[in-house]
């Protein structure tokens, strides 16, 4: 009874093999009176040890067998687990109410999960999934059951699961584990990220394979369309493995591009780039050939602690990205928060619609100091690489120019102070506000370069958040506006001699790429792991070919013309 | 002591005369059990028939003295004094708490007040300050307590108060009351309307007039500044009788204005249209010699009431304000809900952005059956005037045909049912979206005019919303982005023979009317009251000038600089 099932593409590949459900145990807590408290502590102590031994051992796993950075989450999860704030409570709890360390857990880190839930941050979302996934394991060891562990696997298979846990995931054995596939989560979900780094095909958010696939049951997941087909006949297999193949042959052509220069088959050098947040990222931009960072995320540097990040400490994080770098392009976004990014420890107030609130440089030009002290942090850190500063949600010259003036403001003092500052710094803007595409002429007489932020641009444009699913319809990427206003930001650098890059998620788009290679983008910068297939993509076609078929796609009326148009030429 | 205050110019003119303080009686409400319940209800319903009484007295005075339009609000008053789901729970409060009148009238108010305010939503807030106005009449008899009557007043002067409600502003008899000044409200607070209405000068919002001004001090009222000068000397007094002759020269050559028909000193006619929420605004726009509706806000037609207006409500609404225009063009937008604006009785999910949300056209593409209903009373008024139907905030092109497909489909089936309908209905849409300005040429080939809504448009193109005051810096009419994103959308429909208006806040404004006018706009749409002055305004300016002069005001780069350049050639 073949079936096939829809699901979000989250990790490339084709794997074939028997379904391996991962079933999450029943962990009900029931609340009971204890006779003795001090007695329920020390249970509960053990099991925190317990979990702890764990955590510690997986983390090691994870970063001899993966790497330091997926290792970082157990790191994580150690530190909720040792966490006085967290677990301090739990045993007042014990000892206050006579209440079993069950029972104290629960209710305990339920307060903790449901706060960090209610932020509107997709950073305080994760902390969240991380209480839940030590809570089940501290529970597990309360209640004496066994969680099912992926690393016994040892037999060719496809997880299917309602959801991986970061260290389900984590204890996948590539050898065994084919594919994954589950009911819940996104592209950005932890899992699906992992899913990538190891390279195993993975499909999320299906919905339904949990009802629907039992064990042993043969599965294909297809990684790259986004789709599972249950109990396939002989003919699909076949097929299968003959696009597996194919794949394959893909993947090792886009490897041997790692080393060359972007080019396109006319000879026409673009620029490929990477978006990074924290400068453990940079190893897999150099293991994807990154040309250079076109989008260093900032912001990270800021979460997840207590206070602002001291000069020194910026100076650090910016000096090894440069460094890391090694004289290669490296674009530094000054600090993007508000909107959908909060931070614990900035108290902003609530607005009606914090997309078109005050967010990013807006905010720095009011928080002047906070501003001024990433800036000499930058300053200071220019000597180590080719830094290039880049201003986000610039709306106006005026705010340009207050930004670029408290940056000479800084660059003087460093001056005055015998401090060494590298004297060839770009200093540009995101382009993602329509009004600032609009009068791109006018900034490109001041700026060093633009960088178009789709993500934003898209929204603002369409007046359709992002995060919306309700008027997700309208977030068009191909909407002839959107290519438009890039077209206006382009031609408007290039008069002036100045160049344009793309930061958001539309520069590694399979679609996008053959428009904006014919719209003259300089630089295209994306997640690391869309670089290879890019440079292929780039590598195949002719910049000449692509800007003639760009004017037409410009003449179109609507956003599926586009698609359609770029298909067919494809 | 000369001092000098300034305020919001909540209304045109000048006056000179003396300070008249408007004070609130304390009605402090102290908590108290009474004794019979049923006599103390007895006293509430006795306080109540005063109020009533009271009201129903200023009403008939009101419509007689005023209009019609303006006693509307003590009927408003005197349902809320009438309504069972208020006044019930007040009694039911003293019988069961046997509370005393004054203290369940208090708190079963503030109930509905906070609940009114916390709507994001002006209607619901009006309807809070209707309950407070209600509320404090029938305090003040509860109290024996006299509440100040300024229709005893019978000197001239100008009064000062923290706020005037609804029913002391209809008390204001012009013959005495020269001018008033408020600490707190705004220039859409009942109180500046009615002062519009009433033409007395009015300057609101000063916050420090009730701690700076003492009764019998002179004042002068400047409501074209928004400024207020407490004990002026006789030069300043010289001077500002000498602004308020010439303002009433200004005010009767703009009367002689009334019946002329809107034409540029080089001779080209263009349209002055009105924005009107109800068929009550009529009287307004045909008193200041309006050559049409260039905006009838349907949404009016939605609120304060309890479920949907039947389709018979609507067509009734429509076919009046149709032939009170008697053949002028009347632009009819369809349903602009969501965003800002709610209705009690639709219960839209809760959204992150609501002004990036699913509203207006979005919603009626999904909600199709209220939306046809709108239709079809639309088409059925359509013989009775020259309708123009237009849609708001469309951003794609496949809305457009969407929308306009369902309009088909019910005229349609209305010529089946031999219900007769205007042939000749103009179907266009509001530019408020950058997209569909950016897109305007694919647009101009289907639709048969634009309106351009500057108030969304703005803050869009700029990503500022437009409520929020910490980036109202941005909100900026001038921006030369917003004036490039005008042109397109004008020079669009002029290319396929249509025609552009403005029905944003901007199309009034005197600084924005000679670069609209050089820009060729065909229609300008705003208030009633700014008629007069934009006809006057345009007489006196040469198209092919602005012409010109816009041309070089479009490569200015920032909005300071194209407000200096029209100040300039004014």
């Amino acid at each position: 009874m073949k079936q096939s099932i829809s699901g979000i593409a989250a990790s490339n590949g084709i794997a074939i093999a028997k379904a391996f459900r991962l079933e999450n145990p029943e962990l009900t807590v029931q609340q009971k009176t204890v006779d003795n408290a001090s007695d329920e502590i020390n249970r509960f102590d053990a099991a925190v040890a317990k979990a702890s031994a764990e955590l510690e051992a997986i983390k090691e796993k994870t970063a001899k067998q993966i790497s330091d950075k997926e290792a970082a989450i157990f790191g994580a999860h150690l530190l909720v687990l040792s966490d006085p704030e967290l677990i301090g409570p739990i045993k007042e709890r014990i000892n206050a109410e006579q209440a079993n360390a069950e029972y104290a857990l629960q209710e305990t880190t339920d307060m903790f999960i449901q706060m960090f839930e209610a932020m509107d941050n997709d950073y305080m979302k994760e902390r969240a999934a991380d209480i839940r996934d030590v809570r089940k394991r501290v529970l597990s060891h309360l209640l004496g059951v066994t969680i099912q562990n992926p690393s016994m696997i040892d037999e060719e298979v496809i997880i299917i699961a309602e959801d991986l846990t970061p260290s389900d995931t984590v204890q996948l054995n590539a050898e065994f584990v084919k594919g994954f596939v589950t009911d819940i989560g996104g592209r950005t979900s932890h899992s699906a990220i992992l899913a990538r780094t190891l390279e195993i095909p993975a499909v999320v958010g299906a919905q339904r394979v949990m009802s629907s696939i039992n064990n042993g049951m043969t599965v294909i997941v297809d990684g790259l369309e986004g789709v599972i087909i249950v109990d396939p006949d002989a003919q699909i297999i076949q097929q299968y493995e003959e696009k597996k193949q194919a794949y394959g042959v893909q993947k090792a052509e886009w490897a041997k591009m790692k080393d060359q220069p972007t080019m396109s088959a006319d000879g026409q050098r673009v620029e490929l780039a990477a978006n990074i947040g924290t400068p453990k990222d940079l190893t897999g931009v150099l293991e994807n050939g990154g040309e250079g960072i076109g989008l260093y995320r900032t912001e990270f540097l800021y979460m997840g602690r207590e206070t602002f990040p001291t000069e020194d400490e910026q100076f650090d994080a910016y000096s090894q990205v440069l460094q890391g770098m090694d004289g290669k392009p490296t674009v530094v976004r000054t600090l993007d928060i508000g909107g959908d990014k909060e931070l614990t420890y900035l108290d902003l107030p609530k607005e009606m619609n914090p997309f078109l609130g005050l967010r990013a440089i807006r905010l720095c030009l009011e928080m002047t100091e906070l501003f001024r002290t990433q800036l000499r942090a930058l300053l200071r850190a220019s000597v180590h690489g080719n830094l290039k500063i880049m201003f986000p949600m610039i709306a106006t010259i005026e705010e340009f120019r207050q930004a670029k003036g408290l940056l000479e403001e800084e660059k003087a003092k460093l001056a005055n102070e015998g401090v060494a500052v590298n004297e060839s710094i770009e200093v540009g803007i995101m382009v993602e506000i329509p009004s600032t595409a609009i009068m791109a002429d006018v900034f490109a007489k001041e700026v060093d370069f633009f960088s178009i932020g789709t993500n934003d641009l898209i929204q603002y444009t369409m007046a359709a958040d992002r995060m919306n699913e309700r008027v997700s319809y309208l977030y068009q990427p191909f909407n002839p506006a959107i290519l438009r206003l890039v077209k206006m930001v382009i031609d408007a650098s290039h008069r002036e001699g100045k160049w344009t890059g793309m930061c958001g998620e539309m520069a590694g788009d399979e679609i996008a790429i053959p428009i904006l290679l014919g719209l003259g983008l300089d630089e295209f910068s994306m997640s690391a792991s869309s670089l290879l297939k890019a440079r292929s993509q780039i590598s195949k076609l002719s910049k000449a070919d692509m800007a003639s078929h760009s004017e037409r796609i410009l003449a179109l009326s609507t956003s599926e013309e586009v698609e359609a148009y770029v298909k067919a030429i494809s």
